[in-house]
Formats: structure tokens, C-alpha cells, sequence
């Protein structure tokens, strides 16, 4: 079932943890899983820049913060660093990648990056408020 | 629709603002409306201890957070004031009633009244950590 925004009924938010996001969305997606409600959609998101991706949402922004998943683009074709940039700017990595456990088992389930969106080009860009977790 | 626990699909919650609760949840309740998902079950709230409270709800409390509608109980047939009084306890008013606007009019929607369950009988109860927002 994939989801409109007009459709949760009043009072309702997709909040998410990180072990949800991990362990069910995002496992699911990898392993071609039937995922209960379709509210993440899968979109190029280097091709556009943090102030359009709002638009690009399956749910409403009220909480001013959005989902997508999106596949890797690697800055060169037999390497493994992602390529970040946009049209108008770039996605830099900030702070320590944040260790995702499973809270039953303890078990480790991913890392949580947080990006910053620097505006004009590396390494030059001008620091904005736009933030992304990947 | 009504609403079984286990029916959310991962990762949303019922977060509502206290504008949806009134303007959409509780108006709708006493016009006797249709409301999209029966998310909120009606109880006689002050039969139960707050300690019961939790498995009347429709949702899982993962946010130990819980929601109910009430009729008002009076606490003489002719009078005006509320029955508060539970087998273990009452339930008594804190600090100052707030204000609930409309956020596009500014209008007042109603008032949310605090209160604390006190064990024992009044005025000599002890104070715990339950709260209610009315």
C-alpha cells in the first residue's frame, strides 16, 4: 500500500526510531520485502538540493523532517566514496557516526551519520541549517 | 473503523496537538460525528486506578502516554463540581488551566487543566507521578 499525505488521520506522525527505520524499512527495501505502508519514497536525492526534497515526501512536513531512501552514487566509478553533491552545493559529514543496536539483542544494526549542506562547492561551501541523517 | 493495538504499521505514533484533540477529537465526539480512526475508547475514567489506565487504551503506550474520553461525573446530582475520587485515590488540579487556540483564528478552543493523582483519601492523599492533562 503505498501512502498520500492527506491520508493519516488527525493526531497521527511517522516518529520513527532508528531501529525502525534500520531494522524494518530499510531491511525490508534490501531484501525486496513487502513493507506494511509505502511512506518512504525511493528518490535520486544528490539531484536535488535540501530545499526541494520537502516536495519530494510521501507524508506531510509539519515536523519540518523527511524521509527517502535512496541508492549509492559513487564519485568514481571503481571507487567507494559516495558523491554528494548537488547542483548548488554539497553534503559534508559531521560529528561521530552514531552506533543503531537492535535493543533486544544488543546487536549492532547500523550507524547513523549526520551530514551538513554546505552551499558553492567543496571545499568553499558556506555552512547552512540543513541537515541530513543517513 | 475502530482501531486494535497491533494495527500501526511501524514507526508512527499518535501525537496529536492539543488543537486536533479538541477540534477534531472531542468536537466531533459530542456532535456526534464520524471520526476517521476510533483511536480514542470512551471510559469511565475515575472507576479505574491511573495504574489501570494504560490496558484500556487502543494504542501501545511505547510513550507511556494514554488517551480516553470521559463523561463528566458530578460529584453531587445538582452541582456543578467534578467526582474525582478513585478507589485508591483522586485526582486534584495543578497549577493553572492553558489555553488551547486555534492556530489560523486565534480563537480559544478550550482550556487544559493538569492534574496529579494523590493516593489516599483528601486532603491527606500522597502525591505521585501520574498525571492527567484534561
Amino acid at each position: 500500500m503505498q501512502m498520500g499525505s492527506s491520508s493519516l488521520p488527525p493526531g497521527f506522525r511517522f516518529h520513527p526510531t532508528d531501529e525502525e527505520l534500520i531494522g524494518y524499512y530499510l531491511s525490508r527495501k534490501v531484501e525486496r520485502l513487502e513493507i506494511e505502508l509505502e511512506v518512504i519514497p525511493v528518490i535520486e536525492l544528490y539531484k536535488f538540493d535540501p530545499w526541494e526534497l520537502p516536495d519530494k515526501s510521501f507524508l506531510p512536513n509539519r515536523d519540518l523532517e523527511w524521509f527517502f531512501f535512496c541508492p549509492k552514487d559513487k564519485k568514481y566509478p571503481n571507487g567507494f566514496r559516495t558523491n554528494r553533491a548537488t547542483k548548488a552545493g554539497y553534503w559534508k559529514a559531521t560529528g561521530k557516526d552514531r552506533k543503531i543496536t537492535c535493543k533486544s539483542s544488543r546487536v549492532i544494526i547500523g550507524y547513523r551519520k549526520t551530514l551538513v549542506f554546505y552551499e558553492g562547492r567543496a571545499p568553499l561551501g558556506d555552512g547552512t541549517n540543513w541537515f541530513m541523517h543517513e
